[in-house]
């Protein structure tokens, strides 16, 4: 390693240490930041929904999706089973009483998703200080997003930050900083509370949206947090965060050769739950009409035992 | 056909046609009943919530699961894509800055599951009159589950037949009749309302669970709706039944040789979106301890094109 | 349909009319030209193997494939189920002893192959007049690729057009000629028999071998067999045709709006079992060594059941 | 570890060093004992056959075959991309020009198969002392099946061991000796040469192929070669072992806690390539009814790169 390199993992070890929770909710946590959701705070976001409006924020499972195929993801591969133009087989199918039946081979992260703690290492361990040699060829032993099937409700909160700039998106390679998002969050009028669960839209899903196509989502350069918003995250006790692009942070990395600085920082250091390729579109236009940023999230993880991540459809309900 | 069989058509006939929706809600709806759903039914939902306490009610997706083959269903295979004891291939890997991925290959329908108003036929068409054929190899181009991707939340009531009869589970092959399912809401103190998600708990499941294993939990009897709740279900115009056992309705059937003859009713005919597998235990026991069956449910399709089932992980929120 | 189609498709039935095979091994058969390799001829042709030498014609399944995933085919998935770096879960695992074990998605056709006589249908039907329909979501129940389980050896015969006409590769969209296949095998002095399993090489593969990736190998223009050659391996008595390109046959197609006419004509009429993506370069630089075009082929096909196509790894032995 | 299972290691350990072949083909090499198959054995091999008949010693790839999902192996599923049934989509489709496409998800090593050099791990190691963390989540960066890829043809000898003790099979546990082997041969007048591929039958497959199932046939007990055949084999030279079992070796193994000794001896150690779960009756009964039991073996792997296995479906040509 030269000393640029060494420069840099140094640098990356303090952002790190800052922000860890190892312990902070006992030796056999493997919940992390969700810890902060409260059945009161839970209680208090159904209130927020007065007007009944669903918005839905997974993109569609298809083959035409962001996935380019690095990393050995690729897109949802759908197939029937049993579909209606098979021909009968008994004299009740002959009456055309029948019916269909599919299945799908798909990367757990490969469209709207919630990484799990077991998802990135830090020098060997997972979040609490588990090994990653935990996570073997069977699966994560600990930190498995199906520990977290009952976790993922509570306050939704809205930062759009492209709106706030009065921008459509922000540019490619833009870190969004803490000023961004506390100067977004006052004009918007809204108030991050401990346990929310943090949406930031940097409105760069919305270039993709516009061409009608997904080609390189997953490989440009996006806009997305900078590596140095961990701290303010980890001192306002967030419960999860999510963005409308790839990684939530920033590309290209502000700390290379990291790929991924602030998910280092987030997932195995402070233990805090990131969702990735969210569809905010609707969500945000609604927010800015009626002004009111804060909502219930509804984002149920499928309980996929010893998996490192799960396609979500999110619900934010006003 | 023989003569016995064509009676049994004839009566399957009377009941699905008693029950149709077609064209109610426009000659293009996919949606079925789920267009009973309001946005101030939803708001009231949400008003449900006080204690902030979460049920979520899907199952485990692992290889150990409630399928046996047949159908072609198969158990959930879930595979490392990268895990924590791969050889470092870099500097920064060296130093134990890793991660994971994860991938599945599932059918759609293989665990707690909602089925698209695609996935039953009634002499060759799908609900709302669409042609079964349009179910092809590239999947449903109507009444895919992928249309109700904002629209399965509301109100959700449990009626508890196991509980209102005094056992921990129905018997295999007990039909639930109507007058079991007013019963149970009366002595639970709960009204069923237009728009309603209704979740039915026969116990069967915990039969299961007790045992430690899912074996044969697909092919074998149980307990289950009667054919003939489908009308009761019409009238109150419910926007979608859910049960803990493997289809709803009652095994064996009351009509064969249709092995699904609720299915053929409440699918193609009422357009009512159907819920099997579901987790209901918890749940139970918390609503008899505390003597409210109504709650806020929410429980997100995957998104998934063309597709007609979907996994999912409902949260019944209290 | 306009008039124009209409005269395609009437020239398509007239060549294809011609070439049909359907009866001529009894209304049972369901193997076609296969049927012309005699025991007698698979015992010659092991004659012809003095040298001991080896030639396996099929290529590497792997990710970086020659799918584009068009008509839903991707190239193959590869991925772990056991590795050399999981955690030791016992006391003979810590000791090292332990193993690996992998697994595969793959469309049959994405590789080297066979096409299965049920890959294409002619006016509603398949190969020996059997109903397409009974091509269901079940896979074939006629002409399935196991049916030939045993079936595919015998002397193996190269045409190499490139070489004949001094080019590395014939030009994208030209069609081999009768002519041109005569003038082949006249020129490298071999003969083509009845029942030959016949090898046609156009030297397009080895474009993408020199770029070193496969990217639009299956969209590309290619050169390939004509259509017109059909009624020459009809009359010849070929027992099956191979070829290095995406389709054995020339794109763009030369009787649109037909996408394949040769397959057409080949497949559901002919009986003619297709080999697709052949590397064959090794052994067209050995024959052209030599002198010696003829050699024993063994290309045993995966005994899928119900399967319309298959993977292979051809050996070309002389 | 206690002093009994420390024997143990220790005696396994010792047949293993009496068989090992590393650097024997030099520190580079990932054949193993292949090496010992020359071209002039190859060509010897093919003149062995004068009647031009055909054994293809695949097993079906389907649904119901010979996985019970232990080791997370399961049989293949096999499905459909588009069939005879889709409803046309274009002029020509009406016309009913259409075609059918199929996929497969597959364990390699689920049917009949060859284990590569990389399947087995003898104290941290696989064959030539290659590491076995070179085998990650992405495959085997040493010793995968695709380096055998034009490897596998040459003399084959079937040894029917069954048949020589006048057994339709042997019982369950029987652990084939040396003298077993010896005897056999001598019986049937077939030498055993260097460089064979050795075919071994038990008759323990029949038992499944009589009860038309394959239920059990990986978890049963049953007969194999005895850990202490492992030096007989390395001195004889032979290229590669195969069998109508599920794993070559008896079951339950000669040397618990061992599962597989024979393994550890044959694959990581000697570099021995092994077949399993071949199908040999009908070779079988032809080999006693014409006496001659050498033959030409054609079994190549598909080439699917980083692989620790591949199904196969071997000609015997007589």
């Amino acid at each position: 390693m030269n000393a640029e390199t060494q420069q840099q993992v140094e640098k990356l070890r303090q952002l790190a240490l800052q922000v860890r929770n190892w312990g902070k909710w006992g030796a056999d946590d493997e919940l992390g930041t969700l810890n902060y959701i409260t059945p009161e705070a839970i209680a208090r976001a159904c209130q927020l929904v007065t007007a009944g409006k669903v918005f839905a924020l997974g993109i569609p499972l298809q083959r035409q999706g962001p996935q380019s195929g690095t990393r050995q993801r690729f897109n949802p591969i759908h197939a029937m089973f049993r579909d209606g133009g098979d021909q009968p087989t008994d004299i009740i199918a002959a009456e055309g009483y029948g019916g269909s039946d599919d299945w799908i081979v798909m990367p757990l992260q490969c469209v709207t998703q919630w990484d799990s703690l077991a998802h990135v290492f830090f020098e060997g361990k997972m979040y609490n200080g588990y090994d990653a040699k935990l996570v073997t060829s069977n699966g994560a032993a600990k930190n498995s997003i199906d520990k977290t099937k009952d976790k993922i409700v509570g306050r939704g909160v809205l930062l759009d930050v492209a709106r706030y700039q009065g921008v459509p998106a922000l540019d490619p390679g833009y870190a969004i900083s803490v000023d961004d998002l506390e100067g977004t969050a006052t004009a918007q009028g809204v108030d991050v509370q401990r346990g929310d669960l943090l949406l930031i839209r940097t409105g760069h899903m919305s270039r993709y949206l516009e061409k009608g196509n997904w080609n390189y989502f997953d490989l440009d350069s996006a806009p997305g947090v900078s590596v140095y918003t961990a701290a303010w995250m980890h001192a306002r006790e967030i419960a999860a965060v999510a963005s409308d692009n790839y990684a939530v942070e920033v590309r290209p990395s502000e700390l290379p050769p990291f790929r991924s600085p602030f998910h280092i920082c987030a997932i195995p250091n402070m233990g805090l739950t990131l969702g990735e390729i969210f569809y905010l579109e609707e969500l945000a236009a609604d927010c800015a009409a009626d002004g009111r940023y804060a909502f219930l999230l509804v984002a149920p993880p499928l309980p996929v035992t010893h998996a490192v991540g799960t396609p979500i459809n999110p619900y934010a309900l006003k």
